[in-house]
């Protein structure tokens, strides 16, 4: 080639696109599906699912997989007490903070091998590619493992201070308590308060992670843009009517819960779906009292789950919701009760430079992507406390997620992890 | 009285009503009441129920009681292999067969004092009844107290030959199971074979019981004349959708079961009650699996309950029904499968001649009466097999039974045990 005219290329790719070198580093799409599949092995059971539950001896031993990985490519690997596995790499500029990304490598009860594992894994594979490549960044880069997350977000509450010593008690899937698992993993509870981090203590938080939802696979796109982790409420309502002998009560001497329960379960349905936008709402519990074939109930419960990333739009929904209860109570001489159960009140929305900055490092990148919620939680709602956050996701087949059947391919995988490098390259250089 | 008035009057009395004597002799109500609330304290709970389930302690001592009443009243008592208390009473005529009634005095668990004891003392007074009054019936009378009628109408099924070796084996209420609960009671489950009687071996089986309902209570008449004792099939109707995370599955993307099994519970509802009759359908049990807040199902469960005195009338109103549940599955998606328990495919008609001579009873008595059919099971449905049966039902407050609550007022249960009397006076001279 002319020098001339590669001089004028390389001019123009930077005129194009600023931030991105003409040929910018590339993770190793081979190395991070090989440390996934070797992960996986990590408590893999006869039925093709992971028993991987937080705190498991498989937990344990994967985590010393992990650890090896991180030092491999260079990060100063510690635990805290929390039992977050923690990887640190010096920046060049001082007095800058830690851009923070990673997830969780534990599953749910017979789950499956990429929720989790697909960001943990990108985030080390990300480090190992900067190693390789020669790059050091001005911010520091931390690369962290959390504890627990399917179990509720135990490592990323630490960090945002939000894990009380009552939460500590309660029992995890392994069967320990949170605190004998903690201890398991080299964390040290009493002195849990000392892992919380402040708001600024971060420069950003990123998180890869698969979709757990089927829109980026169904539209065939490569990389989702998290708007934010919506926030979730529940209820539950109780219909009370009147316990009677099935054979005994005539059809018009009766008051039965069962009737207004299932108007209520269509009218949810109906409520929810009226309104535009990506709000879900569902009625995943029912059962009726005492339960018996031969009994006409006394009283039937049901759970409301309503999940949207505005507060507002929920507690609007639900207003719709409860006067449509209480207006199929009195229509059926009974009475309901509803209990309230906050589940996430607010929202954690990703940070709007983050979201555009993950859209900047697609587009260069030549994948499709589209912006959307999470329906899920995820460590990131913690971290977004602390930091600017931002998530991407990529298609997971099916939208299939927590079941063995759980898949990703490695392209997408590592499409997503580039997308993950190239913006906390961006980031590294735009953030102060 | 002029002799001659007398005469006339007489004479016109047995006119219009040639079965009854002008002057019929009455069961003793105090006596009647009070050794009901004896029987009631064998077993009376810190709840005021009654805790006499079969083949508990309460259960053996009550019996003792009850046979104590039996031979004070001139019976021969014996204990039959099932368990069963026979007492019997020679009639004037060689050759007749017995005319039998009875009911029996276990409860259900927390139950009330007056399912099957007004019918198991009325019987014994209706016999101390003809003894104070040396009145000897044609027709040898046999009153049956039968085995744990709330656990299975284990004695009425035995003497109907309707009780397998298998049938034996399942635990009862008492935790004993019904094999080793008969020894308690004195029978001896081995022989419970040679308990069977046949076809015609009785001239009659009658039982006086409480309603269960609140038909004669609201209505306030004295008598319910029963019609028969309906047929039950029950059926477990399981929607299948596919079970997902209820945030991250827009509802477009949805297969909810639990949609389709909403409108089939409010179809049933429809369906039952769009039909002229006493039918009635129940749905008494739903649950959906996982059975999570934040899961949408992958299955709903709900069983259905149909009862009426026409098998046929069930078996239609059925066909409505599984037409509905499929057309419902085919709409949302989802599968259905439809799962059929026998439980009492056949009504136990009474015999008419009985019903009317219990109605005859009943105006000669100036009682006000309905015929009705009997929604709940009882041990005159086995009988049934056996010989012609009838029912005679007294009024229950609010319709209310297996509770502590169930209550009967002294009169309408000494109106009851008349009628029982009369009927037995009048069955003894109709039939041969």
């Amino acid at each position: 080639m002319n020098p001339l005219l590669g001089f004028i290329l390389l001019a123009f790719s930077l005129f194009i696109s600023p931030d991105f070198p003409a040929d910018p580093p590339k993770v190793n799409q081979d190395r991070l599906h090989s440390s996934l599949m070797k992960l996986s092995t990590f408590g893999k059971n006869a039925a093709g699912g992971s028993d991987r539950v937080a705190y498991s001896q498989h937990d344990v031993d994967a985590r010393v997989y992990v650890k090896e990985l991180m030092r491999n490519a260079g990060l100063e690997v510690s635990v805290d007490f929390a039992g977050n596995i923690i990887g640190k790499r010096a920046g060049k500029t001082p007095g800058l903070k830690p851009i923070a990304f990673g997830s969780h490598i534990d599953e749910v009860p017979n789950g499956g091998d990429y929720d989790g594992p697909v960001g943990s894994l990108g985030a080390i594979e990300v480090i190992q590619t900067l190693h390789e490549n020669g790059i050091v960044t001005d911010h520091p880069l931390e690369v962290i493992i959390f504890t627990n997350e399917e179990g509720g977000v135990i490592g990323s509450r630490a960090l945002a201070g939000q894990l009380s010593q009552e939460a500590l008690k309660t029992v995890s899937s392994s069967g320990l308590t949170q605190s004998e698992g903690i201890k398991a993993l080299g964390g040290d509870p009493s002195r849990i308060a000392e892992v919380k981090r402040n708001p600024g203590d971060l420069a950003a938080f990123l998180e890869l992670h698969i979709e757990q939802g089927a829109n980026l696979y169904r539209e065939k796109l490569d990389i989702g843009v998290v708007e934010g982790i919506v926030a979730i409420e529940w209820w539950e309502f109780t219909y009370t009517g009147f316990a009677n002998h099935a054979g005994t009560t005539p059809m018009n001497m009766r008051k039965d819960p069962m009737l207004p329960a299932a108007r209520l379960v269509l009218a949810i349905n109906e409520i929810v779906t009226s309104h535009e936008g990506a709000q879900v709402g569902t009625v995943g519990k029912i059962q009726a009292y005492p339960g018996a074939g031969n009994v006409i109930p006394g009283e039937v419960k049901l759970n409301l789950e309503l999940r949207d990333l505005s507060a507002e739009k929920i507690w609007m929904i639900y207003g719709e919701i409860e006067a449509k209860a209480k207006k199929l109570a009195e229509e059926s001489k009974t009475e309901v009760s509803i209990i309230h159960r906050e589940v996430a009140s607010k929202p954690a929305l990703a940070d709007p430079a983050i979201q555009k900055s993950i859209e900047n490092s697609a587009k260069s990148l030549g994948f499709t992507f589209k912006y959307l919620p999470s329906g899920a939680g995820h460590d990131a709602q913690e971290m977004a406390r602390l930091a600017p956050m931002g998530m991407i996701f990529i298609p997971s087949k099916d939208g299939i997620s927590h079941a063995p059947s759980e898949f990703s391919t490695k392209e997408d995988i590592a499409n997503g992890a580039n997308v993950l490098l190239q913006t906390i390259l961006s980031l590294d250089k735009s953030l102060k």
